[in-house]
């Protein structure tokens, strides 16, 4: 086995790869990147990523990082990967990469910077800004309204249409369930609009199982973990302060 | 000539596309979107791009959009051009896709909102957000600075020591040079440290003459007019307000 992934689960990138890896039956070596210990700033970390960033693999003597460059790399070497991941007619393709280029600058910045200011900034031992949550809110939302009225158009379950998903599905499904460790109150009110939105990550969700629940179990846990946090110390989702609970870097 | 790119100068990724084009001889039809009479926003263009952001492709009936979806696709599609733009072979194509993933949320991220919130914010009718504009510059810095010691590394005069540029180099250094319209002296402060950069983007540059030039003679006219204005009026680049000089969007 020489494929290596440097990964740490909390992070959402990392969840992708490891269920893209499960799904399609790529044998792997999962290194645990512990984000909590700061293990992504140790100095052989950096030997694989000088970003200092998970996820990141190892492909016997290949290093890459960037998740979505990475999922295109094991659907390009990996044969066994079917062609609706990464599909190679030139056409279909570009359609994917308008969809993983656009992830950037508006799902995946809007997600993450929300969670952050509105859960996990404390944890980090950051000041929460209100005023970013409420910016990261617009754009997160902004960018589910377009998923749901733009890329979920047509007559396919998947994004773009298509019949069967791709890594785009993947990527975007794992960025969004990142909402998962918000207030229930919260996350409804982020997600409830967008019902296309809502049917589409159940579809992701069952054509990844059981890896998809799996991987994504230290969510669960780590909500868990903030639950009781709050009702034991009174303490509201955006003010927790246990260092231990969160990663730093997701 | 059935191909047609809606762009606009002053968006950094739309220059990118229309030297590519140009370098690679690859005839097209030039769709001026004009920014600052806001015609992405027209129900005409969201036709071609329901994101209403330049550039935007029609390839006869296929649309695209995402400039870095766009770069790929045209490599890809049009025989003549080279294998350096975008390699076939997965490795070397896999360091690119790194590249250009990691463009979204650093270089691009730091250069377009310091550029915005150093001196084109009153342009747009934007309040300047000191706070943000030193964030950005943050980023901005940082980016650079990984670009000298990391992606310039090697043996070749471009990103991932390669011999030949890739699009990958088109993209960066189409974004840098949006820090024209700025101060001599902001843009010294910012790029002044990085001489690895500095000569990387004069090869770039060099590499795709007499185009880059042309294309970006756009920036030129409109540093000459912010010139203009601050000397005339005493007023600082940071408080420019004739909304006719700048793009809403770029």
């Amino acid at each position: 086995m020489t494929l290596k992934l440097y990964v740490d689960r909390m992070s959402q990138p990392s969840r992708a790869i490891l269920i893209f890896c499960r799904v399609n039956g790529i044998d792997f070596e999962e290194v645990r990147v512990d984000l909590s210990k700061r293990q992504h700033l140790s100095p052989e970390f950096r030997e694989v990523n000088p970003m200092k960033k998970v996820p990141a693999i190892m492909d016997g003597r290949f290093k890459l990082f960037e998740s979505h460059a990475i999922l295109r790399y094991l659907a390009c070497v990996y044969p066994g990967v079917a062609d609706h991941w990464y599909p190679a007619d030139v056409y279909t393709r570009a359609k994917i990469e308008s969809v993983l280029d656009w992830h950037h600058s508006n799902l995946r910045q809007g997600a993450a910077s929300f969670v952050l200011h509105t859960a996990l900034a404390p944890a980090l031992g950051l000041p929460l800004d209100p005023k970013v949550a409420a910016q990261s809110e617009m754009l997160l939302s902004a960018s589910l309204a377009k998923i749901e009225s733009f890329w979920l158009k047509g007559k396919g379950r998947f994004l773009l249409g298509n019949l069967q998903p791709s890594i785009a599905d993947l990527s975007f499904v794992c960025e969004i369930m990142q909402l998962e460790v918000l207030d229930e109150e919260i996350r409804s009110r982020i997600l409830g609009p967008h019902k296309k939105v809502l049917k589409w990550i159940d579809d992701t969700k069952n054509a990844t199982q059981p890896h998809f629940d799996e991987i994504h179990t230290i969510l669960l846990k780590v909500k868990e973990k903030l639950k009781k946090m709050s009702s034991a110390g009174g303490s509201s989702q955006t003010n927790v302060s246990n260092k231990s609970v969160l990663p730093s870097k997701i």
